[in-house]
This record gives structure tokens, sequence and C-alpha cells, in this order.
């Protein structure tokens, strides 16, 4: 039966990893690369260089893909999501198919952990559902961007006893969600933060948060909204691409 | 200057541990292991087997402390995890003074990740803002049991561009959250979903995960509620003590 593995490689800090991935990942007869977008080259060149720090025995191949993008023409964003999940889907199941004989192991290196905001153990869910038992798969979790923004900002993600909810920025448009006093917010390309009435919420913003390139800063949202939005503007020009993600807190 | 980190040491597996806090743990003089109630013993093991297997050179100390408990008879839980973190705000403060020289440093090892539902950030910022500049301090982010959860059930945290929430078994009591389809409900002593009327749910439940006791249950709530209620009391007898985790889904 061929193996396959979604291995979590943490979120920025290649030191994010894991002992159970760094014995996962010298398991691997192939890793599949799949990378997009503007940031592509700088995310190929990190997962490499996991591979190439942490792999003993250097009888492993690479497979590099384009993953396809959301269409961002398509007006329905549910719909855009769905349909690019379908393409990957067939992407994964030929790669899986073509490059993993039996009885090898095969494996998907995730940015931070796999179970947040991230579609391959669907995809696999996918193909299983779709071809039968073709493969068998396991899941590695790794650091998210939520715990290195916390740690790195020395923050407690949640208040005592409370609640927290961690978001998209496309959501947040509609306003701080209900009942929770802790929102993280990820996938914003909007500031979205920027259309919140409240004057009464703190920000922790961090922005290629683990790498060299980090930028943190945090305060009454009221007072250092601006900064963000200027900062992370001018990060994004420098650089051709961003990631950033943040804690908002309504501090009781 | 004292120097203090806070380590991440992840929720169960050992393998969990980041390269990160592999190279946190060697630059350590100073162990605190702090641990308290009926699973103490087998925490604490835990965590001098981390130290012994992963740090190269063996010249460091632990000093073992036992954390003072929540006084269950205080009806107000905010006002008694307030009183408890006071008494352990002393007792930390209290060993970082007598135990750490200066230009030495001294660790908390830190279950799952730092910032969640852990009180070692909140009490460090405490003994700063009272005593000044008497240390400076780090977080390492860790694994926490909600990756854990995730990555044994292979299930995505969240649902396509969908909302998460983490809570508490006892805010579990009012009632599913509104506005987020996926909920994390973690510190659960009293099989809080059962009270939920929403037979629509899905739940994916785990216990002692990451070790070897660990147990997995999931399906429709409705279906498989009774036998998560029947094993969890048959382990927590069996065991002592228990510690699990649960994420409920309504399945769009
Ligand atoms: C597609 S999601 C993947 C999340 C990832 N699976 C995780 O566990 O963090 C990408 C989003 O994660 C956040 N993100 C990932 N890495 C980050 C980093 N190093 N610094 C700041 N934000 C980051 C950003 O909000 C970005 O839009
Ligand atoms: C005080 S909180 C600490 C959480 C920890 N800092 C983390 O990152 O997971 C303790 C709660 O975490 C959850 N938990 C921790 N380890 C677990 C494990 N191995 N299996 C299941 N639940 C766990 C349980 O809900 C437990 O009540």
């Amino acid at each position: 039966m061929k193996k396959i593995l979604i291995i979590g490689i943490g979120a920025g800090n290649p030191d994010y990893i894991t002992m159970q991935a760094v014995k996962a990942l010298n398991q691997v007869d192939v890793f599949f690369i799949l990378d997009k977008g503007p940031a592509k080259e700088k995310l190929t060149r990190l997962r490499k260089d996991i591979c190439e720090q942490y792999i003993t025995d250097p009888n492993y191949r690479v497979v590099e893909a384009t993953l396809p993008e959301r269409d961002r023409h398509q007006p329905d964003y549910d719909q855009a999501v769905g349909d690019l999940n379908d393409a990957k889907q067939a992407l994964f199941a030929q790669l899986i198919r073509d490059e993993v004989a039996e009885d090898q192991c095969g494996a998907f290196l995730v940015w931070g952990d796999p179970s947040l905001y991230d579609s391959t153990i669907r995809i696999l869910d996918g193909i299983l559902a779709a071809d039968g038992p073709v493969f068998e798969y396991d899941v590695i979790p790794g650091i998210t961007s939520v715990q290195a923004l916390t740690a790195r900002h020395k923050v407690p993600l949640n208040q005592i006893g409370r609640a927290v909810e961690i978001t998209t920025g496309r959501r947040l448009l509609r306003g701080m969600p209900e009942g929770v006093d802790s929102v993280v917010v990820m996938l914003d390309n909007n500031n979205a933060w920027r259309q919140l009435p409240d004057a009464d919420l703190s920000i922790y913003w961090g922005a290629y948060i683990g790498t060299p390139d980090e930028i943190l800063i945090s305060g009454k949202l009221a007072e250092v909204g601006e900064e963000i939005e200027r900062v992370r503007t001018a990060a994004r020009e420098a650089n051709g691409w961003i990631m950033d993600t943040y804690l908002l807190r309504r501090e009781s």
C-alpha cells in the first residue's frame, strides 16, 4: 500500500519543526513541493532547506509543481474555493498515481499545521472517496501561525476561562464576532480591522512571523492602527507579498 | 540579567517537541517542574524524560514544586482563578529569586503551547509588573492539544473559509456558540456536550491524545455520545484522571 504523510512544518521559523516531523521526513521517498503566487520561490526554498537540514539519508526525490490558484473573477467565494479544490485534487491524485510506487512513501509539506486553513487533508479524503483505498495517510501536526504570533508577542491567546475565535479577514468585515473577547484573524488581504467601529480593542499584529523579515506591532487599535496599515503596505511592496496574522482583544 | 524561558513541550507525544524547544532546553541551568493533582507523577516523569532525552550536557538542575490548586469551594470561578494565580505568582517569584543566579537561565516547561489555557505568561508579566525588570523572558511555542486532536483524527479544524471557536466545557454549558460551525472544547469536567439539544452535530473526541493511552472516538453526536460518556468514565476511573478535548462540527 502507498503511504502518504501530510507533514506540518511550522509557520515561519525552520526550528518550529517537531521531532515527529523530522522522523517522518526521514521515511519519505518522494516529496511534493507545491507552492504558488509571489512567495512561491521563498516557500519552496524553505521546504528544500528543511529537507536538506534534517534528512540524514539523501536518497529521496523532490517533485515540484505549481498549485492552481483561486479564480478571483468568480464572485461566489465558496464556489471559487470548491473549483480550486477540484483542480488541486486532480493534481494530487495524478502525482500520487505517477510518482509514488507501491510500498513507497510520499509526503506533502504543509506550512504551519495541516488542520488550519489548509486543504491537503480534505483533498486526500476526496481522492480516497472517489478512487477507493489507493493509499493510506497520516497527519503530523505543526506549529501554527497563531502560536507563532502569541509566542513572539508573549501574550496569552485567551483571557482566563474565556473563548477564542479564529477567523478570516473576509469574515471580520462583518464586524467583531459576538460572545468572544479574543479573535485571531488570518487570510486578511484588506486590513479588515480598519472597519471595526470599536476603539476599545487591543491588537497584536505580526507579519512574516518567525522569519528574518518578522515585524511585530501591538497596542490599542486606536493608537497603532494607522502605523500597522502603513508598515503593512510598505512591507508588501518591498517583498512583493505578505503573510500576516493578528489577535484582537477586548480587555475586560 | 536573569533569563527565563517558557517552553511549550507539546500536548502528549514527546516527539511533538520542536527543534526550537530542544535548542532552548540546552541553554537552561534550572528547570522548574511544577505539577499538581492526580496526573502529577505522570506529567513530571514526562518532563524529566524530555530533559534526559534531548539535553546533551547533563549539567542542569531540576527544582520540583507542587502547584497550588483552584479552590473548588469558591463559587465565583473567575475569583477562584484569580486567587490561584496570585498564589502561583508568589511561588514563581520565589523560585526565580532563590534558584536562578544572575546570568543564569531558568525554564518552565509548559504542556502544549504556553498561550492556550495556561497561566505562565500572565504570571511572569505579573511579577515584572510588581517587582520591576528582575528578569527577561521568552516564549517557545508548542503543539497544542487542538493540533494533536485534529492530526490524530485527520480532520481539518475549520470548514472552508469558516471560523473556529476554542472554548471551555464550562462555557459550552450555555449552548453551542453563535456564528461558528466548528467548536473545540477543552477543560470539560462535565461532558458538557450532553446538554446540547442539537442532534445535527458531529464530534471528534480524544483523550490522552498522543500518549500510549490515547482514545479516539468520532461520529454523529447522536450516535456516539453515549459511547463517549461510557468510555470517558471508565478511562477516568482506570487512570485516576483524564485529559480530553473535542471538536464539535455542524456539517454544512
Ligand atoms: C492558508 S493559511 C495557512 C495557515 C497555516 N496552515 C498555519 O497553520 O498557520 C495562510 C495564512 O496564515 C497566516 N500566516 C501563515 N504564516 C504566517 C507567518 N509566518 N506570519 C504571519 N502570518 C502567517 C496568514 O494569515 C496567512 O494569510
Ligand atoms: C490547562 S489546559 C492546557 C492546554 C495546553 N496548554 C495545550 O496547549 O493544549 C488543559 C486541557 O487541555 C486539554 N488537553 C491537554 N492535553 C491533552 C491531551 N493529550 N489529550 C486530550 N486533551 C488534552 C484538555 O482539554 C485539558 O483539560
